[in-house]
C-alpha cells in the first residue's frame, strides 16, 4: 500500500464504531488495495461437455453451462481443450486450419463478454491463428471484468494415431509462465504438457498456486479395456503425482462423447471424461465420470498448500546443483 | 564380441546339428558374452520387513529371506532402506554414528556373499562412513558374483520431526547415475528422493530401465487416519507418475512395524510398508500389506517399458529448450 491508500483505509477505519469492525475493515481494505482475496477457498467450476460439428451450437452450450456455474457461486470457471470444436486432429486436413481465430479475436470477444457478464475468471482453449501458415493451441485466460488475463501456448506437442496436433500446432515460444488473475496466480496448461513433470516444476517455481489442464484424451475403442484402464489411470495418476510433488491442487478437464474419425479409417476417439480436482498431496477432491456432461463446483482451499508445504519441504531439499542435465535430450 | 569370442561362438554353433538349435546356441552365447539377458522378464523380489535393536538379529533375518527369495527364482532381490538396524533417525544423537561404517566393510562382505551364494542381484542400504565427521545414507549394488557393481548416495535429505536425517547424513555428491547390472540398468534412489520428479528423469534420461527405492517412512499415529491415509496414497501415487511419466517399472520397498521414539517425546514412527511394484504406466503389479512382513517376487516385464513408450513417446517431445530454470531454486 502506498501513503494515500493507508490514509483511505484510516479514514474508513474511523468511521467503524468498535475494534473488530475495525480490524475486519481493515483486512478488507488490505485485500482489495494489494490484490488479496478476503477467503482461501477458490470456487471452482469444471464444465465437461461433449461437442458435436456445430461451433455456434457447441459454444451456446458452454455460454449456458458458465451461466450455470456462475449462478452457483463459481469465481473460476475451467473448460477442455479446443472446446468450440470437434477434436478436429483426428485428421490431417488443411481446410481446418479455417477454424483458428486471432487472439483477440471473435472467441476472445465471446468468453470475455461472458468472464464479465457473469464476474468470474475463464480459462479457455482456442485454436490460434497467430500468422497465415502460423498456429498454436493457446489456453486464454480471462479476468472477471473481461479483459485478457494472460495466454499460454501449449508447449509440449503430441503426435500419434488419431492425434495429429504437430500438423496443426506449433510448439508455444511463451514458455512456463502462470497467469495472475484475481482469483489467484494459475498454472495453465494444456493436455500433453500434462505428462511433462518439468511443466508442473516450472509453473510451481514461478509461483503458481493451482495447475490447470484443458484436455482432450479418448480411448481407442479397439484396445482392450483393461489396456483402457491403465491409460486412464495413468493420465490420473502423474497429474495427481504433479500435485503431490509441487504441494499443488491440479484441475484437469476433458472431453465426454464419441467424435467420429472423418477419414473413417479409425472408429474415432471415445473420450474418456474423468475430469478431476486435486489437492495438494494429490487427494481427490472431485472426480468426474468417464460419460456424462457435467457441470461442478468444488472448492479448493489455498491455504492448505502452504500447510502441506510445511510437513513436506520438498522445495528446500531440491538438489539444484545435480539438475542441469535435465535440459539435454537423453544422457547419453 | 571381439575374434576371440566369435571364434568360440561358432566352434559351439558346429557342434549343433540343425539349424534352430544353432540359433538358439548363437543366441545364448551372444547375450551371455555382451551381458544381455536371455529373455525380458527380470524376477524382482521384494522384503519388507520391521526391525529390532539386534543389528545381528536383522542381518540374519535378512540372510533368511534373501535365501528364500533365490530359492523361489528371484534374480533381483530389493531391500528397504538402512536395514541393518533401526530407524536411528527418530532422535539425534552423536552415538549413533557408531552404527556407520566404511564400503567396502564389513557390510558390503556380508551382502556380497550372499549376492554370491544365492547368485542374484542385491540392492542394498547402508550408512556409510566416509570419514570421521563425515557420514552418507547409500545404496549399495552387487552383482550376482558378489562383486559391487554400484553405489548410490542420497541426494535429497529429509528433515522433519522424527526424521532427522540432515543431521546423520551429508548429501550425496555422486549425481544421478544408474547402476549396471547383469539383470539391467538399475536406477537406485532412496527415500525422500521419490518426491523429486527430477531425480527420476536424470536416471531415465541416463538409460535405468527400473528406478529403485528402499525407504523407511512411517506415519505419526498422532494425525488422523485420514491424514495417514492421503501421505500414503500420495508417497504411492507421486512414484506411480515417475513410472507413467518416464515409462520405466517403479519398485519401492519399505520396512513395516512401529519403533519407539528413543526420546519418548513421541509415540515413535509406524511404518507403513506398501511396498510396491508399478509397470511403466503405472499399474501396480504388486502392492504388499501396511503390517506385515513380506517376501515377493515380481515378474517384471522389460520388454513392456519400449512398447509403452512408443504409443506414448514422452521423451521425443520434451522441451529442453525452456527446462533450464529447473536449476533455479526458485523463479522469482
Amino acid at each position: 500500500m502506498n501513503n494515500e491508500e493507508i490514509k483511505d483505509t484510516i479514514n474508513l477505519m474511523s468511521n467503524n464504531s468498535n475494534q473488530t469492525d475495525k480490524f475486519a475493515t481493515l483486512n478488507k481494505v488490505i485485500n482489495e488495495k494489494t490484490g488479496n482475496r478476503n477467503d482461501n477457498i477458490m470456487k471452482t467450476a469444471i464444465i465437461q461437455q461433449s461437442n458435436n460439428a456445430g461451433i455456434d451450437t457447441n459454444k451456446a452450450k458452454l455460454a449456458k453451462n458458465i451461466a450455470e456455474c456462475a449462478k452457483n457461486g463459481a469465481e473460476l470457471i475451467v473448460l477442455q481443450e479446443l472446446h468450440n470444436s470437434l477434436y478436429f486432429c483426428q485428421v490431417e486436413d488443411v481446410n481446418y486450419f479455417d477454424l483458428a481465430e486471432t487472439i483477440p479475436g471473435p472467441s476472445t470477444k465471446f468468453y470475455g463478454q461472458l468472464a464479465k457478464k457473469h464476474g468470474v475468471v475463464l480459462v479457455t482453449s482456442l485454436f490460434e491463428k497467430r500468422a497465415a501458415g502460423l498456429y498454436h493451441n493457446t489456453a486464454v485466460v480471462f479476468e472477471n471484468d473481461g479483459s485478457i488475463a494472460g495466454t499460454y501456448r501449449k508447449m509440449h506437442i503430441p503426435d500419434d494415431p488419431g492425434f495429429y496436433e504437430k500438423f496443426y500446432f506449433t510448439p508455444g515460444d511463451m514458455g512456463f509462465h502462470p497467469i495472475q488473475t484475481s482469483v489467484g496466480k494459475l498454472g495453465v496448461l494444456v493436455c500433453w504438457d500434462q505428462w511433462y513433470p518439468e511443466a508442473a516444476r516450472m509453473m510451481a517455481l514461478a509461483g503458481a498456486e493451482v495447475l490447470i489442464y484443458p484436455t482432450a484424451i479418448g480411448w481407442d475403442m479397439h484396445d482392450e479395456e483393461d489396456e483402457r484402464e491403465r491409460q486412464r489411470d495413468a493420465w490420473v495418476t502423474v497429474q495427481r503425482g504433479h500435485a503431490v510433488a509441487n504441494g499443488l491442487p491440479v484441475i484437469a478437464v476433458n472431453r465426454v462423447g464419441t467424435e467420429e474419425d472423418p477419414t473413417g479409417q479409425s472408429e474415432g476417439i471415445n473420450f474418456w471424461g474423468n475430469s478431476f480436482v486435486a489437492g495438494p498431496q494429490g487427494e481427490f477432491l472431485y472426480e468426474a465420470t468417464t460419460h456424462k456432461e457435467e457441470n461442478k463446483i468444488i472448492k479448493i482451499d489455498l491455504k492448505r498448500s502452504e500447510d502441506v508445504r510445511r510437513i513436506w519441504p520438498f522445495l528446500r531439499d531440491r538438489r539444484i546443483d545435480e539438475y542441469k542435465e535435465i535440459t539435454k535430450r537423453f544422457r547419453d
